[in-house]
């Protein structure tokens, strides 16, 4: 049983433009929910953290984004302070990762990004699973 | 540069208990919030799946619960239909990943249990990064 794929991507920015930007990360999550035709249950979750004290003076807090979708969820963590950001899509429905990275490469200065995908579910991360009750295999 | 330990938990459960119960996950949360000792930074977020109906007649939806934590997110994604849930902890502090699973363990009925932990951040996932800028190395 298979229940869905779970795309890791970590990014460093060139700048920490829009890192702290609530209004533009809920536009970007919009943008990737179209683009996967999935379904987006309530509205997106986020939190500002305040500001830091670093030795060049205050910087922006960073910030974090969730979105509960039908088929699961959305997240973004930022630290604007080393540009750097995780973002995470788990979708019990299939995807395209390349068509969510070119969302990220066009909406943020990139520096680097690197990703992996990771399929979720007991098929896939059972090695020796005991055997599946006939009303699961079944339904 | 080190942003954080992702674990990403697989449970198939002996029967549908507690996985449609809001209520019960939200307690689940603080245990781990509280064993982990990270910090909520706002009320736990959590939708609940409207009943589906199977060959056994009308069952009880799944749900997805998240939370915002200074050090990242805890989030669940339930599918009682099929015993199933999908744990995730991700978190910039050090964690105990046996002290999850035995949280977890503890609290629901486990058939089985599959677990993998997933470092975040640069150094980690960039195998030849660009020169780190000074600033942000001694950041």
């Amino acid at each position: 049983m298979h229940y869905g794929k779970h795309l890791l991507v970590e990014v460093i920015t060139k700048n920490q433009k829009n890192l702290s930007n609530e209004s533009f990360i809920k536009k970007v999550f919009e943008k990737i929910i179209k683009a996967t035709k999935t379904k987006k249950v309530m509205p997106i979750t986020s939190y500002k953290f305040p500001p830091r004290s670093t030795f060049q003076g205050k910087i922006s807090g960073g910030l974090t984004a969730f979105s509960i979708i039908s088929e699961s969820h959305l997240s973004i963590h930022t630290w604007p302070e080393n540009n750097y950001f995780a973002f995470d899509l788990f979708s019990c429905k299939n995807f395209n990762e390349q068509q969510i990275i070119k969302i990220i490469k066009d909406n943020f200065a990139i520096n680097q990004i690197v990703y992996k995908t990771i399929e979720r579910g007991m098929q896939v991360n059972f090695k020796n699973p005991e055997p599946i009750p006939e009303r699961i295999k079944n339904a």
